[in-house]
């Protein structure tokens, strides 16, 4: 990888918009669109998360169906390390866990093949966003049940007042920017 | 980046695994997640589609849900280029275009943000798969209808049988994995 700038905090603040009422009202929804379209902030988010998950001492990385898969990639390919996808039900085709979550209307659930494995691995799970916690929570789960150990969590945003951070204890969880409120 | 080995052809096939019957009886599906899981595989999967990408002049990356994204942010990097995520309905939260298209049965949806905008860039559009092209052309329509030029296509994997190059055409379509029926 070549050198990079550390991350700027303020910077990054500038590439994520926030879109009232989506998805929907009273929701304010963070976008990351404006930080994937500029490649020296995509660079620098995805060193920072990187660095966050080599000082977890992660052997793999696992990244949360969509946007996990944008942030974890990168993070996996900069330490050397194996990616598994955790995906929506329906999506992966070889013998799988899966683990059901509540959400605040219904419930949904994640899945991880059982086969390429986690057993034995230190995992950092990344994703671009925690909010209550819920899918983080559910991802732990199913990386714990297949004989992984939970090395750590990596977000590019945390909404704080939603109290995801507390959920995930004793895990450490790490954001490069957070949110209080409609900030 | 690391200077990377050329991509073997026999050692991508070996990490691409034949799932019979899923998602439904009689198809034959090719996971990636081996490759996923084998790190220096997936570099050099990535490097190769990156030389794909910067062979067809491409300034912007469009990685298609999820897979796409995959691929896509990595090639993206590897270029110094943006990234714009095309997405399922419901999924992007500001002004966006949406192109409709046939499945097998029933119809989908894919969307692109008008800001940030592809509008006057040559696009390389990435996903893990071609099999009958149909949302691939819905990208490309999405990609032109909203200013950019698209400059080719890049996958991992094509199903040589379901004809879907030929529905690009002329888009320049290049997949470093092809297959025949059921080999």
């Amino acid at each position: 990888m070549t050198a990079s700038a550390p991350l700027d905090g303020g910077r990054l603040r500038a590439l994520i918009r926030a879109i009232p009422d989506f998805p929907e009202p009273g929701i304010l929804f963070r976008d990351i669109t404006p930080l994937l379209h500029d490649p020296d902030g995509l660079r620098q988010t995805n060193d920072a998360l990187a660095e966050v998950a080599r000082d977890y001492g992660a052997t793999l990385v696992a990244g949360i169906e969509a946007r996990g898969f944008i942030f974890g990639v990168p993070v996996a390919e900069r330490l050397g390390v194996p990616f598994v996808p955790m995906r929506k039900p329906g999506k992966l085709p070889a013998d799988r866990a899966s683990v059901a979550y509540e959400l605040e209307y219904g419930s949904a659930a994640l899945e991880l093949h059982r086969d390429p494995s986690v057993d034995g691995h230190r995992v950092a799970i990344v994703d671009d966003l925690i909010a209550t916690g819920g899918t983080a929570e559910a991802a732990a789960q199913l990386v714990a049940g297949l004989g992984g150990e939970v090395a750590g969590f990596a977000f590019v945003v945390e909404l704080a007042e939603l109290g995801g951070r507390d959920r995930l204890a004793p895990h450490g969880v790490t954001s490069l920017v957070t949110y209080q409120g409609a900030e």
